[in-house]
């Protein structure tokens, strides 16, 4: 069988037997990133994300392309960080790039880093290059959160309030390219408020709100009506299946959802509830008529 | 100009001024890993190495290739932190594959990771998947070194004499895919000995031992006599140029040097000397003549 048969969820499911971790890992794989013992109140993250060319970006056309490169690579691990409670730190970069390239855009790519990485304190300390037919980047980042904030994917709870902290859709059409990661609000939130589980959509709202249900062994339902649409996206389908919003995807209990709603410092949106049947994974419209979502977002083989 | 006018190590040079790391952070770029404070006796070592398809290996024809794979992409890391003085403790592992591959091999590339991981004490946490035309595999290894252990590149003095771990050549008939990472050897002579200067071989010793004589601002000589030879490597040549033999190049004072030579439990070999003339970087033969050799490793570009 190969993998686009079982799917890039199917391979890990198969995969996580397969390794062991000791007893200073909290948690390995299996969220945005993996937490690790560190010191009395803090713990470590480590999280990874790899772009290859065509499939993630393309290289042909577009305007300071290598700085949005660089730009996006740090960002998404930013965004895996900040959906765990924590702060990121230290960052290593793996670039593949072709012998031929002007040596000047491959700078670029780094100015792109650096200045996202200035931007949120984050020191880019090492790294490897290797020639290669396309351009890949690898980006590693370690994280410190504190014990008190670490918020995971597997905490939601029956009656949850599901929030979401921007519009959803139209990633493809740039937006994925120049995000700002959601740290700041991730930060003041969960010092703010009890956040019970957290992600952040990289796969597309369906596919990550799936990964929350999944790992917390709950139910959701979704409101059409309440789902915040970028402007130009083109359809609920967009906003639901199209991946890479970078947006913060969290649930918290209805007491918790009041205080949100008021806070006038916080522009988030609550789009839907946690239940307590697994079976029900559904988007009601205005008519109160129910669709089923499909569980799976996107999926790389 | 393009990355292969300049080189690897020229485009290094000049990226190096563009990233900014803060007082947190020891040592930057420049050495196997980077170094980062952590407690009040030990810093954390952070390293990556991404390895490609048709650049740092071949997919076709070769038995077990998948685990083979799996293993080298993390021993190349540990090789990282045994050279630094630390122990690998936590990987996150990268990987772009083909959505035609059977998922059986891919499942096998873990195995080969993990059977290592387990001998040496690393949990691996963590990572991400892609579909890639090539298969690509990034891995990040965080470990912990003490700060009396910690083995820079840049401390070899006037004096010194250079010595390897073990034989050198032959890694391109595939030892390159097998070799076990020196973790042990490092760590048994870093607690007996005080050792000044220390890298891993992964450009030839050539390049490598440039290294340690461009930041420690000296020069080198080498003796041809001395260099230990894989049986089946071609050549002087292969011992000095080939990359990839991922033994150890450390540098230490003749006194230690004596007691080292003595040392029953160690097998490692005495190839030439530091000297404090930086134009100097020969090796010499037998009867004493002397070949300028080039400072070069393995450039990717």
């Amino acid at each position: 069988m190969k993998l686009k048969d079982i799917g890039e969820f199917g391979f890990i499911d198969r995969l996580k037997s397969k390794l062991k971790a000791d007893n200073s890992v909290v948690h390995s794989i299996g969220d945005d990133a993996a937490v690790i013992k560190y010191s009395r109140d803090k713990y470590l993250l480590f999280a990874s994300d790899i772009l290859i060319e065509n499939v993630h970006f393309k290289i042909s056309g577009q305007k300071d392309i290598f700085a949005k490169i660089g730009h996006k690579a740090l960002a998404c691990n930013i965004s895996d960080i900040a959906s765990m409670g924590g702060v990121p730190k230290y960052a290593v970069i793996s670039l593949g790039l072709p012998p031929d390239l002007d040596y000047k855009k491959a700078l670029k790519f780094f100015s792109g880093a650096q200045k996202l990485a200035g931007k949120f304190g984050i020191s880019i300390v090492g790294g490897d290059l290797s020639r290669s037919e396309k351009v890949i980047v690898d980006v590693s980042l370690i994280g410190i959160v504190k014990k008190k904030n670490l918020t995971l994917r597997s905490g939601a709870r029956i009656g949850d309030i599901i929030f979401v902290t921007g519009p959803l859709g139209g990633s493809c059409s740039g937006k994925h390219l120049t995000f700002t990661p959601r740290l700041k609000q991730a930060q003041y939130i969960i010092k703010k408020y009890k956040i019970n589980s957290m992600i952040d959509i990289s796969d597309g709202l369906a596919g990550d709100l799936w990964q929350i249900i999944k790992s917390s062994e709950k139910g959701a339902m979704l409101f059409e009506e309440l789902l915040p649409i970028t402007p130009g996206a083109r359809s609920i389908k967009a906003a639901l299946y199209e991946g890479e919003d970078f947006e913060l995807l969290f649930t918290v209990s209805v007491k918790m959802a009041e205080k949100i709603t008021k806070d006038k410092k916080l522009k988030v949106y609550a789009i839907g509830e946690i239940l307590g049947n697994r079976k029900i994974f559904d988007l009601v419209n205005k008519k109160g008529r129910r669709r089923k979502l499909k569980p799976g977002g996107y999926e790389h083989f």
